[in-house]
């Protein structure tokens, strides 16, 4: 769950945008043919397995839109959920059910599919050292409901934006100078909480890495020999972090390496939804 | 393409929060090591092959930073896109090439991979008088960039939003006491240029709902002897819009039945994106 | 009423805009004499005869300023009240009142303007098949009030915006190369739940519409004799729309022609105000 | 005129608003049938003879929707203008100008009306010592543009709002405890370049304003005799102020008492608008 | 105190806005470690003797984050703190203390600083007729709280911003072509609420100030000789205003001469905080 | 200089709302006299000894008012200026240089403070391998100006708020169960290019921490033998940063210590400004 403070500085806002982006002056359905508020209840049903989340923004949509909605939950967010399962009863107007049930959805169906797909990514990794990473490749302005649901799903993340974590690129190297000079620059330049992590190509940058200091080096595009070549270089010396489709194929060989950290885009820029629906509203 | 007011009015403002989602006060990287502006050029390289769309999106990311970037490209909106191709040429500050090029990337892979995926399904239905039309069931505070890779794709779109048009559901007709009234209360209070759609579950309402004159009916959960049945009776006195999953193995079945629309949630949904990349950034 | 989900998404910003322009900094008047909380009563009198609408709006000016503002209200949105009617009374914090006061009032007195000249208007069309319609010539930020209004006084709504609504004009036929094209090009277009509205100015642009089955045309600067024509012509298989002021002189004509709506945009951009004001402010 | 500072602070986001309002995606109708822009012409004409305001207003609906919009005007704001006459020239692209006619004409007929009542009023008061006051009684949200446009027909400006003018009613005056008390106890709050003005009801809270050295005094709800008793008492040692409506026939009345400032609350609330319409709308 | 009203309308966005900075997507140490809500209780202490000032901000910024935090004060804006006071004891959800701890002292410590050295130079003014003025030379977008902060600590408040007062200085003076000019100009533009003040920098244009019946004379640059001339000359037509530093050294000149006003940027610009601390935060 | 991505997508906006504090609907006294454009010049002038900082807000104050005034800057930021010293000029329309000015010379004058009082304290540091600190005692809604202003004084800069950067407190420590619970806690919630720093009071907590591995250690309230034993214990194995007043007379032993970094509140809540004006603006 997000607490409190997050909820109202950091989420609201988005929520609040994408109800006005489905209600740009009113729902005219519902207000043409429910004048007076009635009091409803419905039903959230899973109609696939799989991990469960964004509970919590599924319901602050509804409160936001009225603070007299009532959700009851009967799951909460990570936990593995099956098809056909109950997982929340909501109860309040049902004018506001309705007009908040899609976007409400949108939200819950797609932090879910992030959260199913990274824990079944996860899973591969299990009992290794290596922790599962994800990027910056995430929905624009959805960054904070994804790598929430990376983290539901098992994964970690990598720096949150451009402004709070240091990645220097071959472009930043090569107009510093070389890896040495960038990290330094870097050091000098950033805030001084800041790791910084270099983005190596082959052992020449590998070993100029280890000898700036970097605290995380980035193998990039490296084929295993390779890789083992430069683990054994950096032997402790600095964090190491491979990017990469992981699949059952490759990771026995990636995690074998020991590298700290395998990241993926796939994780949020191409997990399918879990499939959820709002069923059975009725009044009462 | 967008036409510039549209730019301007209901983009703009959206892609600049989605910069600010991804530096929220500076980048630091290139910040540290590239005090000076340095013009640079970069390759958009596409990856997979597919249906390009975003371009401007893409395009507008870095001019929104920095009105003298300058991008040539070599497609368009709608062109079919192979992996390896050379889709257009930025040259700018590489500072700003690095600042922006995550947040470009992320809508023109995701508006490609919306586009490519309906491309897919519509050609099932080519050669039929059915159409295929998307849904609400977008990303929150995505959804005209959405709706656009969609009709990119081939695609047709359904309502924009609760807003604009009117969709009346069990509960909706429940409310009202019936399809009749349900249809009469949107005819009084919708704006006179709303087409009124009924959602029907079986032959009683399909009834009501042609003799409410309602403009289109939505078959919902109908089986095909029953959509059969449904489509003799309407008999073209209204529109008719299935909705589901369109795959090669029911496609048939369904266009044989003469509906006018088909919606899939999954266009916009489930989509993958298409993998594009900013390559070969070098100092000019 | 708006409901709630209109009210939270759709007014509340503006309402606090309007606030805020009254209030730039704070309120020197009252803060300077009343430094303490001082509950207090105010009545709200109507000094004209006319339709009231906008009580909702009239009293969410106080309660977005401080919910505890109590407002009992002796009459609704819709009723006929007459001059000196006592139509609510106010129970709260002074201060409140005083800083409220006037922006509570500019849109009361506005909503209930349009709705007592629309009344006026509409009842020229009583016991006729024709309705009544407003424009887009709206106060710029005040449309949702506006349209609400004419909907109150008796009035039906055309198209709430350029989003929303399908009007093809003179120079929209003449770029696309004549009616039936047009016409053509928005069905593509255009989200498939939109109706297409016409504007004809002669005999064969009306012919034009009616082949390409526009679902509503427009006549516009049409005599007596070519709209008598054009209606034949058009025997039902198009709602037909005319525009311009509704007198008690061209009315009979217009009515007896069976035209379905007549638009007017003087209900919104020159009612003139209903007096009304706030009185006996005094402390409890 | 605005000047440029005024346009880019605080008008800019009240017409951007303002199209929004009306394009909340896009406008449908001209993007269906006109996918490519044309350049096209088209005349602003004058329908009814007034006062024309808000020019530049007009102007810069179409320069924020697109800088290259090239507007000749022919008249400038205050000039007389007259039915039939063209008044301006406006050269872009034929999508800009659809999509901007409505909020322009909006803003621009309603500027135009409330000039040309203001004017029709304030003829009243020449040769006098008299000045014509508006007050607050404005559309929410167009304030800025109102009380220009009271300028131009040849009014003054009362207070901008609550936080840049102390007026203090009974309800202050009885919560501080009298006029005097009130009076002091404003002068020690208020911000010190600020007038102290106070209304009142009888010579009693006559002889304490004046005694309490306030700046404007205003006669509210006082009989004739009475306002001239209380002119006499004043003899200058205040401004002073009366509210209501000026008509032909109580003006010889009011300039005879020698008053400074009339306001009157109709010059914003209740101007109907000056017809104007954009013609001739053609490519070139 | 702010009342609601204010509040409300005019700091609360600033509030929010702060706490942003702060928090721009969540706060990590907190989140981290403490996932579950846990009620807790800490002390406000003073760390140095001076004026408290905006306890009630301090209070707002938690509330916003929280309504259910709880404070309670010992003291009010204005008092006399000294060292080792306690001031307030909070309680609340630890979260929400520890995240919104920095935003509220950085607003607490600033807005005292400011009234502990606004109070200690108002005191040189007391026994005499002179008051102690602020000027616009405030921190960006802290104006409203430096204002107040400017009168809790004895001072008045000069103009609050370009729109609310009219300050004639020698660009404006000949750009109108003279003083006279200018004063005339300035009441014929500006609101009628408005005093002029007029800056001047020798005896010509002391006397055309007076002559032209400016409201406010402000003496600027010119040496004691010259003002005590210049006090002789105005002989209280106008009020009158010398700007500078204030100390014990010129203070019994200034008063002497018996300007009314006194106003001093360093008030704002340059007062260092009052030290304050949140301590003893512990679980209950 | 911040560089124009940063400018564009985190500055503008502040300045804009801090033009619009002083600007909420026009400037009247510049707007009374001139109603014309006129071009004039200006001069800025430094009025005493300093590091000047923020030359390039000084400037986007007036271009965002007028993209046309142009600025020669004779100084850089950083650079080292001396009273009466011309450090630029300003050229463009006088109405707004006058509207824009003291905006303009808030921002440069509070960051010039800043920068030349972390000059000043920096110098003690000179010759040492310790570095100075900024904090988040930062004016709100000023920080991003003011730790820009600390790195141009010669500083360095701490986190930047509570999102980017991991402090754990004696609260998060005992929340978590001591040091190494908290650290483990942080390392596997918080984004992994973070650094862990934690704050420590005595030598039980130090050895926790670094047996944790903390990254950094903060020495908070310790004495001189306390921080000696400490440095002497961690050995290399954290940086250390210690808080604080740093003066002449306790830098030596400092220092003298080998601590990392010492961070002071300071240096952005209690700089004095560095007093500047614009001088000789004349018509040309």
């Amino acid at each position: 769950m997000f607490n409190d403070v997050t909820l109202r500085l950091n989420v609201d806002s988005l929520i609040s945008m994408a109800l006005r982006e489905d209600i740009s002056s009113e729902d005219v359905s519902t207000n043409s043919v429910m004048p007076e508020k009635c009091i409803g209840e419905a039903d959230l049903i899973c109609k696939q397995d799989g991990i469960i989340c964004g509970l919590q923004i599924f319901e602050r949509v509804f409160t936001l839109l009225d603070p007299e909605v009532e959700v009851t939950f009967y799951v909460k967010d990570g936990d593995r959920v099956t098809n056909r399962q109950l997982m929340a009863r909501l109860k309040g107007d049902m004018r506001v059910l309705l007009s908040g049930e899609r976007t409400a959805l949108n939200y819950l169906q797609r932090m879910s599919g992030i959260a199913s797909y990274t824990h079944q990514v996860a899973q591969y990794l299990e009992g290794t050292k290596t922790k599962l990473l994800d990027t910056r490749k995430t929905t624009p302005n959805n960054r904070i409901f994804e790598k929430y649901a990376v983290r539901i799903g098992g994964g970690n993340n990598h720096r949150y934006n451009l402004s709070d974590g240091v990645m220097l690129k071959d472009n930043h190297i090569s107009a510093a100078g070389g890896v040495k000079k960038a990290v330094k620059m870097a050091k000098d330049y950033a805030p001084f909480v800041r790791k910084i992590e270099v983005e190596v190509e082959n052992m020449d940058m590998v070993e100029e890495a280890v000898e700036a200091q970097a605290d995380i080096i980035m193998l990039d595009n490296m084929n295993y020999e390779e890789m083992e070549k430069a683990m054994k270089y950096i032997d402790g010396r600095a964090e190491v972090e491979v990017s990469g489709n992981v699949t059952k194929e490759n990771i026995a060989g990636l995690t074998a390496l020991g590298v700290d950290y395998i990241s993926s885009g796939a994780l949020t820029h191409s997990a399918p939804i879990l499939d959820i629906s709002l069923k059975n509203l009725h009044a009462i």
